[in-house]
């Protein structure tokens, strides 16, 4: 059973979260999922829509399994120190690091990143890298495996980015069958990346 | 403005509820989105995370489009008076009526799919299918659009069929450029559905 905290802050990105929780729920005997936020309770969605965090970051628990979403929450939660602190602590004991989108920024100003090889969505590229100097950025990437460090492109490349820590935590057959389940599309391979070029053609358009 | 109700109970399914709110959110100026559940308040879903429903049964608002999603609390929805019976009205007046996955089954017992063409998942078809005696269910679809009707199959199948409901309502290209920002690999052929030859081959095996 591996404990899985999912942050979550005001303006988080909706799929970004649920997503993976679609993904990962399909196993409950596998993955203890929890939403983590500086405080319990209510938290509202970039899109409107509110979750319910049932752990704050006083909570006292070990998480196997960080996944930090995007949205443009992000941009305000790189500058705030509760949260950059919570994923160092979090970070330095969990076995596997994992974000979608511009979630990846806060991994970075925590750290979490150095070092590593990683990506994040196309349209806010430049201003997640200016987050991690220290950090191997992949812009053609699906998502990015690094070790047990696993980041994702923007929004819908979390779900291939889970069935792909679903893979290598239970097995190939389990991440096939959530994603049938789901009937889900999977994009298998991490360097299927149609968004890359298209975001390179409308930034240079 | 169309003001969108998106019907959730417990143990409604995660994805078949925030895939479409991920990409109807692109878009604040042209879709209201309001959950609605028995009662106002925290919803526990299927996977164990719980959204809140800021409407209820008792709310007075006239909705242009009703979206309702699967997960294995249909089973019991089906039978609950309450819900058919806000189901009956408010698809009687919406404009759009819409489902994801087993949602089509509470669609199906409030008479809101008699006499049209409909999908539903390929998993519980079967049992769809029994609630609705007088609809003309298709199974190799990934949605079927038979006027303001839209029905997807499988959970993921909702973000296809949220997408279609875009170009219908807005236009082609707003929906394009949704299914970008989330980096969604949009399928825009609602007959595309390999996972109803992968259930059917399932259930022969």
């Amino acid at each position: 059973m591996l404990r899985v905290a999912i942050l979550i802050f005001e303006d988080f990105e909706i799929l970004d979260v649920c997503g993976p929780i679609e993904m990962l729920g399909m196993y409950p005997e596998s993955y203890k999922i929890n939403l983590v936020a500086r405080q319990e309770g209510i938290v509202s969605s970039a899109q409107g829509v509110s979750m319910v965090a049932e752990h704050s970051f006083e909570t006292d628990t070990h998480y196997d399994v960080i996944l930090v979403p995007g949205g443009h929450g992000t941009r305000r939660e790189v500058n705030q120190h509760d949260t950059i602190d919570w994923l160092k602590g979090e970070c330095g004991s969990a076995k596997f690091v994992t974000s979608v989108c511009t979630g990846a920024a806060l991994l970075a100003r925590a750290g979490a990143l150095d070092g590593k090889r990683a990506t994040t969505n196309k349209m806010n590229f430049e201003w997640v890298r200016s987050q991690g100097p220290h950090v191997s950025w992949e812009y053609d990437a699906r998502w990015v495996e690094d070790a047990e460090t696993f980041t994702s492109s923007g929004v819908s490349a979390g779900m291939d980015m889970t069935l792909a820590l679903i893979q290598r935590t239970i097995s190939q057959k389990a991440a096939e069958d959530a994603a049938a389940w789901a009937e889900y599309d999977w994009h298998h391979d991490p360097s299927w990346d149609p968004f890359a070029e298209m975001w390179r053609n409308r930034t240079a358009g």
